[in-house]
């Protein structure tokens, strides 16, 4: 059977660059992957899917964190429509209803649950020589949204998984869930696909990510002890008071005082003695005119914390923090939460058979990876759910020579990945179905 | 003759509160004061006035500073045909071509031109009772502008005055110019008028601000020194590199944090020993998602000075933080100049025949103020020009009660000065042209 | 007599100098002026002065504000004993007992009463070629002390005024009264001695301070509208916790966070759009190591504002910001008043007087300012007291040529100061008491 | 052999809590370490040890860091002639020249050293009830200074070491080297020793820390992959120029706001991805009186990294801010660099016979560790040199329960670490010496 899984991965290499190439032309925001998410559901239709959910069906309505405007959700759903969204699936996804959920029962046995995550992210792709999908034209068409963390190879991946999948379904013994999942930049979407109950009685959840560097000389596979960040997103607003900047400036209550204050010293809040930390305030808006004392301003910002305790410090600091910037200038402050993960672990075993079955039955090199995963991922709600119902998980990376950094507008990856990951991810549930 | 002004002004006076409700319901900003132009000029038009320009023999195109973007600028122009502009004079605005300059030439004499500007601030009104314009139903219609700087009333008075000179222009020896100017918030349009000509060969020149407060107990109008505080505007962008703000925080190059520096130590820029100074960073604009290193972020501020050299202070000060605040975080910056005007100062002959019409020929309580006018002006480039080339200059204060501060979601002020403001400026143009 | 006065201040110029520059050379801070007082009352006695108050009877004990430790006052009292204090008065200053009064009965009249003050400040002199004591060898011998305000000049003015009055006696009518005040710089020393009830009783109090800079390029004597700035000042403790800085960096509190986004934040205050203002944080010292967290830091600092309103905008501000920087590091704070003064204020009827004295009778070039004096004053303190009760007060200026800027290591004035100084002081006590 | 170790190590108990409370009470700053250089020198000749360097053969004079002022030196010698320190070595500490090395030749063999570090900290140690050392009547005679880190005990396991070695010499093969190393606080000493040729032929280094905290239940060894962070130590003075904080504040060049502006900044310099880093601004310093702008702070700081290239990208950043800061106020800056570190690693063979002797040998429960130890030590330039040179090193720790936290002024150590440590020093250095 393995032979096969790798004879099959190895002739879907032209399909799985054309999809990929497709996708990073298109890339779509968190809870705006209705072209993505109508293509997924009509490919895999096409494979022979018979049990494909999308819409409501898929993500818990109340659930969903850090959801678009209404406006802006209805614009880019005409977007959509106008750039090759499949007018089937389409419909379902209006309002934000995006990532799909498709079943593939095989008889008797446990069950193993695939995980892909298929949103891009909010930067404006490069476009200059030497930039591989600018050199090979298949740059974004959408200025300031790019696939620049790999969502593009993971959805990929998944379709190629499920191809294969579908084709060894008489040598599998249990079921299959593939989960492909909506706005995991901001860890917005997890939660609300376990809120809904879709990793009720999942024995095995899989994750992965691409990764590596220009220093990654041959493609790999690695697993440690899983993913390192718990993380906690939040919007604050500051609000003062507005008056004319020159006239009565001692009227104003300065949001802007308040804002810059608060943004110094949240990245200064000191490091933890136990457990790396993150801290970022990434965006910032606020006010109207130069000559107007400004009166309110929105950060959006996130901590995280290589234990949950770390990430418990991070957050209460930064909360005081806003909460006393505020003050100090006579301002009140309002913090939205707007996504949260927790730190997901590896449960060993599974770990080791991912590992043991890359190197041994689908001829992927493959070694344990010191220490756990950097970055935040709402993997860890699926994982948490999984292991603490008695199952196992494990999310490894799949290791490729990359361009760029990750979130960085150079950012590549080389396509070898998309054949391996469809192998890995094949041979080890086959291996858990066997 | 001063009889007939003060009998004709307080005829007017229901029309004139008409008007400005109307100006009130309709604040447009800085170079998108389309409606209001074509109402002007309609107005004008009906009046017998012949010369009337609009469009670009207004204000030069080179010389108009901090134009909007031109998608702004024409979906502001789709609003003013909704929204009641006049379409024979709305066409000739499309593109930012903003402004009134209509000349009634009353035989031999001196010129006079009398100043109204137009514009309003981007600021959400008050809909809250208690609020004069909403309890009477005539709060803005356009959510996040408002005439909170009482030029709706600048605009009516300009209206008022045309028609009361109209009435007596038998009366009159030689011209009157008026100069209806967009865009004076951020000082931003009196150069491009004087650049195109209009105060050429102007003897006397006069403008006049609405002030006041809750204290002010009884109208008066009054005039000192002129106008206070030189000024200069600019944009700050910090440009720096995104990536991973947890996998690689390091590679970052964090504008964010190069803004909050600069803000800071903006507002800090040590107190001039001599000279008031003021800065105001009003808004900022930064970033594109919490989890990404922000690589870019636009700082709109300004600077000003009761003396050049202390604005001079200012700006260089300024420039120099802004600079080492980018160099801090291996960031560059570039300082866009987005507006300036000079320290006015009034003629004091001019000034004392303004405070002797007042009283004794209109009618209207008039003293002498202490010191200049808090706040900066662009009328300061016309009063520069005319006075350098041997003409007089007053900039006068049209007081009566306020409520709310200027710029302020709260701002009102005491229809009386409208009336008030017609007197005094026909009373003053009718004495200088007798 | 004018003519006498003329003479007399004339012959002392060699007097004075030496004078002068002994004091420069011997400078003493704030409530350690023993060496000054004691000298300052040797002369008064031998001018032949019989009623001279030293030590407690100077200053009331309790009101004495910003006192230095009791160890610094020992080890500064031993220093004067060993350079030239005089030993018959310096017992008395003991324990920071500076100042002298002294008084010259004149029979029947008015009492005038004189102030000048005698301290110095921390401040390490230049020496280097071109400053003016360090070629005449009179710079300061304490290290990091030195006369940067001109207070040697107040101090000897004070002398030659007692010299030129006693002379004069027989011509005078009524009382006079020197006050030479310890402790001016910080505002420290005044309420101490108004407190003690030496301005009982007074019918004019006169103050006077050295001005100028390299633009003055004749002397002369100038007088306004008073002191105008009203200040507030305060040393504010921050304190944390420590711990090691590498080992467990999220256990500390940092005090040095707290100050510094205190002090980020203070420079920030926004300008008052009524009253220009003032802050400085002039002195900080905190922490014990660089690999221990910092537990406490503590700033020396002020604020002022040219109306009483304008400065408690500062001083509310201040501390709302010291509080909530604390707060948001999990500091505490500690604020401690070190000092106050009012704006003071001249009555008009004595400012003319003094102009005209020094113009018409004594030949002196004389003028009035416009505004009033930049800078604090606790001299204010007399003149509230004086004339709340019925009396008069003028603060005026002794202006001439000065190098440098005030407290700045290269400060110096042209000593045609003092024989200025004299004849103003002597002329209008005269005049007043003719 | 080893039950002997084992024995005599226990008998001395009583003589070790004797001479760690003699210590305790009577700590010195680096440097300093005059009384107790003195004593250790004292002692080990004493024990029969005759060769024993001290003074300006311990520390080679031109490679100490960070070496206070030769006034606070030869103040301190005074203190020690009066403490007990002992009369025939103190004199060669004179100036700074503390530490001892002795040697301790048993025959042909391997060179094993022992480090021991000897100073304290400059914190002001607890008087309170619970405080043991207070408690027991040990507490700092010293106000200030503090043996918070526990060096104290290092030093008594050093010379208890001595005790038990002489005793077994005859079982030994090799020699013994025991290295009493000043100013480990700020990584100043090790380097001076390095260079002095004292690590030159050795074969084994061993060094060693207390540790533990409240939750360490029971003492045991541990040993891991050694030190982990370099470190860098610097000064940074910021130079501006004083003015009159209230009459010419834009003469003025804010060395405080330079200052706060880095400080800010430095603890915001972001995390780096790959390893934790550190940043510390422990001390500052500036300023004369609150009147007067603030010309001068200096800043006592520290980075680290847990990789060399972690802790060059703090040094850095950290320069770029300093410098950025000071050029924004108009400020000059310097930086002095007061000591550095590398990161230590253990040699796994010894750290494995470290743990086995303990175990299996002196009766010590040992285990590995995980990870590296945080903080830096400057036993780096020895572990560096010796293994760089062929020979091996290991840091490991000596775990019981403690009070507080390091460098907190309740720290305290259960004095179960003493025999402990003599236990495991004694034991391995027999081990290797077999």
């Amino acid at each position: 059977m393995y032979d096969e899984i790798i004879k099959q991965s190895e002739e879907l290499a032209d399909q799985l660059k054309e999809w990929r190439r497709d996708f990073h032309r298109h890339p779509e925001l968190g809870w705006m992957e209705m072209r993505t998410s109508s293509l997924i559901a009509r490919r895999l239709k096409e494979m022979g899917y018979e049990q494909v959910l999308v819409g409501p069906d898929v993500c818990l309505d109340e659930s969903r964190m850090g959801l678009p405007s209404q406006e802006d959700l209805e614009e880019h759903y005409r977007w959509a429509e106008e750039n090759g969204a499949d007018p089937e699936f389409l419909p379902a996804t209006r309002g934000g209803f995006t990532g799909v959920v498709a079943t593939l029962p095989c008889g008797e046995g446990p069950t193993v649950a695939l995980r892909f995550d298929i949103d891009a992210l909010p930067i404006l792709e490069a476009d200059e020589e030497g930039h591989f999908p600018f050199d090979n034209n298949f740059r974004s068409q959408c200025d300031g949204v790019m696939h620049a963390c790999g969502h593009d190879g993971h959805t990929t991946i998944g379709l190629g998984t499920a191809q294969v999948l579908m084709n060894c379904r008489s040598q599998l013994h249990g079921t299959v869930k593939l989960i492909f999942q909506p706005s995991e930049e901001g860890v917005r979407g997890a939660k609300s696909i376990v809120d809904h109950g879709h990793l009720d009685g999942v024995d095995y959840v899989l994750g992965a990510h691409l990764s590596g560097d220009v220093n990654t000389t041959a493609p790999y596979v690695g697993a440690g002890d899983g993913l390192s960040l718990a993380t906690t997103k939040m919007d604050v607003t500051f609000t003062g008071a507005t008056t004319h900047a020159a006239v009565s400036p001692h009227l104003g209550r300065y949001a802007m005082l308040a804002a810059a204050t608060a943004v110094m010293n949240l990245h200064a809040i000191p490091r933890h003695g136990e457990a790396p930390t993150r801290v970022n305030v990434g965006k910032i808006t606020g006010g109207t005119g130069r000559n107007i004392v400004c009166d309110q301003v929105t950060l959006e910002m996130e901590v995280r914390g290589t234990s949950s305790a770390a990430n418990d410090y991070m957050f209460d600091y930064a909360k005081r923090i806003v909460e006393q910037a505020a003050a100090m200038h006579g301002c009140s402050c309002q913090i939205k939460l707007m996504g949260a993960a927790k730190c997901g672990s590896n449960s060993p075993q599974l770990a080791e058979q991912v590992l043991s079955v890359c190197r041994e039955q689908v001829n992927l090199p493959a070694k344990p990876l010191e220490g756990g995963i950097p970055g935040s991922e709402d993997y860890s709600y699926m994982s948490d759910y999984v292991t603490s119902h008695g199952g196992q998980s494990c999310y490894f990376n799949n290791l490729v020579p990359c361009a760029g950094s990750f979130h960085n507008r150079l950012f590549d990856f080389d396509e070898r990945a998309l054949v391996n990951g469809v192998k890995a991810f094949s041979g080890v549930t086959a291996y858990l179905l066997k």
